[in-house]
């Protein structure tokens, strides 16, 4: 439990100064105040992740797939045999997934961790081998994990964070595959949020109204079975730990996404969420560690109806809403573009001094404009802003 | 008039083959089916844009930023000097707008058009001097443009389409600058989809509830004085012609805009619209041909309430909805990631053949599998469907 606890300690807030430097910066910038929308709301949040103003650009990003099978397969949850996960594994290393495409789109490096995938899987270059186990137990028959497999695919997250930070990457996205894994997102949601099986409970990656149904009572059967559970430790409400939780109906790539946004927050770097298996596994990593949430950017919210309790109980707004349900990484990667855009305006945009522009606002305040909120022709522009040289985007130009 | 009546005469229908090409390609690429939501369709229109599947990528791009005044600006329907036109087009062209840094985040290319800027702008690399009108004249008092000006200035987009695309293009995107464009956008969007002035009519760049009373009632007065003038030929409904509507009330940005998708579409190239400005601009395109919708892409969704009902007269969903109201091209910009995205995979994904992963939908039509949706364990994955030596991805990556 070392490394998970060192991890969690080493958990700071959000560095106030930088983030008061970016709101300020933001309202001098040749915008109207606020007109970036939520993405002004990230850059500063991004500042304050970084401990300075303007953030570094997330770049180089890299995304970990993190790869596991699950027992629950067993009960019918899904059309799709339990191979495909190792299948797939092999198709992101060839290159050949839609994860591996949107990398390219946005430069972004692909990295694939077997946390947990059934049977062996040959070496290849590019797939680190961090196997815990031959995928989870059946989650409605007893415990998914032990609670030592917990942990230690916790802390694969937390290490693959670490090693990709001290390789010089400057922002961190996450990726899963593994079959049936919306089956224990849906019930690490519902224990988490207190929603129940049926709403958060959905149909995956394409199932039919049948396969649904029996989903939605093996989550119910699953956390009815959890909660006749011994609970581990329990805090001072009565909730159980959330590694308890999380051995009990969790997967071990949310284990392991779980680690990797602990891994990221402990070294202030911004973790971009794929999907609802990454955010079930962001509520156990909140649970432990709430100042965790501050360093989630939600890179998409899925068709999944869990993934929207999920955000919600997180209180992340998603950047791409789609209807993806594709997961691997690929909602994190197309949301990367805006996270460095968000962070490039900080860096680039000249002010309205700088750029020689009227700023409407200053003009109000100005006490020689009069309090008129509407100026009459001509009044806050004309000579004091006389159109400038470009030295303001030539300076911008500099910094790039 | 020559001009645009050829331009809407070149405008030829989604090419229904190449859509068909996608729409199995789709299905067979290692991904469940429909799992890219909005993507998919995207991909597939992009397609019959193009005419061939899989479509190019859109690269290179360009956003060509229209630049113009607009006479409304002396009702005081926004706190901003008119001034701020004319200096943004040189922060634009020094490099220091917030267009430039999202243009260098997605690596497209930023031209700028002075349509109708009021006053002498001087030359300047990167600037394109296509002055029609110092400004468009107060659409309370007559109209904003004569029905030459108006044709001119559609003229132009036109003309900047057409220059784009055959210096190499292949996807332009919409940018606007004028200092009280979007009172003329809340007009033409009341004109074109029938909707009350006060629900079209929004904060704009940021002003308050005063200024917002009094931007309604301007935007209702024009509309009814609008009425009273000749309309120009109407059509069998009795719908006055696009051109009229435009030259009442709209601005000589929106026109060149709806030129610039006339163009876009003529020369099958899709063109992603910004904001509420280009959402105003494409209700008169599409007016005045009914085909050129197929070819836009909606960027962005803007804060501005007219904005979202000119998508829903357009029927277009919108990739980015972050509640940005900065206009530029900005919008645009931050979702030509997406649309490269769409695109991507229909080249680069691998096959469930040539991957040698197992596709449940074939495994459950298979008359050897029999008719059960949920295969046991192994029955479709297994000796058939051997993890492949990753020649699909090799393939996939030879044609990156």
């Amino acid at each position: 439990m070392e490394l998970i606890a060192e991890t969690i300690a080493a958990i700071r807030p959000l560095d106030e100064a930088a983030m008061r430097a970016a709101r300020e910066r933001h309202d001098r910038l040749t915008k109207p105040r606020g007109s970036l929308g939520t993405l002004e709301e990230l850059g500063i949040r991004l500042a304050g992740v970084a401990g300075v103003c303007p953030p570094p650009l997330p770049s180089p990003a890299a995304v970990a797939v993190f790869a596991a099978d699950h027992g629950v397969h067993a009960q019918g949850v899904t059309p799709w045999p339990q191979e495909v996960t190792g299948q797939m594994v092999h198709n992101f290393l060839a290159g050949g997934a839609v994860v591996n495409a949107f990398a390219r789109q946005v430069g972004a490096e692909v990295t694939v961790v077997d946390v947990g995938v059934k049977g062996e899987l040959p070496e290849a270059p590019g797939l680190l081998a961090r196997k815990v186990a031959h995928g989870t137990a059946d989650m409605t028959q007893g415990p998914a994990m032990t609670a030592a497999e917990a942990r230690r695919a916790v802390e694969v997250g937390i290490e693959i964070a670490r090693d990709l930070v001290a390789a010089g990457h400057r922002c961190l996205l996450t990726g899963d595959m593994g079959i049936a894994n919306t089956t224990a997102s849906a019930a690490l949601i519902a224990a988490f949020t207190g929603r129940a099986a049926e709403d958060v409970t959905g149909y995956g990656t394409g199932i039919d109204d049948a396969t649904h149904a029996r989903k939605i009572e093996v989550v119910r059967a699953a956390l009815a079975r959890a909660r006749t559970e011994p609970s581990g430790e329990a805090d001072a409400a009565g909730r159980a730990d959330p590694l308890t939780v999380l051995a009990q109906v969790g997967g071990l790539e949310h284990a392991a996404i779980a680690g990797f946004v602990l891994g990221a927050a402990a070294h202030r770097v911004p973790v971009v969420l794929d999907g609802v298996i990454a955010g079930a596994a962001a509520l156990v990593a909140v649970a432990l560690a709430p100042g965790a949430r501050d360093f989630c950017v939600a890179g998409h919210r899925s068709a999944e109806p869990g993934h929207a309790a999920a955000l919600a109980s997180l209180r992340l707004r998603p950047l791409v809403d789609l209807e993806l349900r594709l997961g691997e990484g690929t909602g994190a990667l197309l949301a990367l573009p805006l996270v460095a855009g968000a962070v490039r305006v900080l860096h680039e945009v000249a002010t309205f001094d700088s750029a020689g522009v009227a700023d409407k606002d200053a003009a109000a305040t100005d006490p020689a404009e009069g309090a008129a909120t509407v100026p009459a022709e001509g009044t806050a522009g004309g000579a004091a802003a006389d159109p400038a040289d470009g030295s303001g985007g030539d300076a911008a130009r500099n910094r790039a």
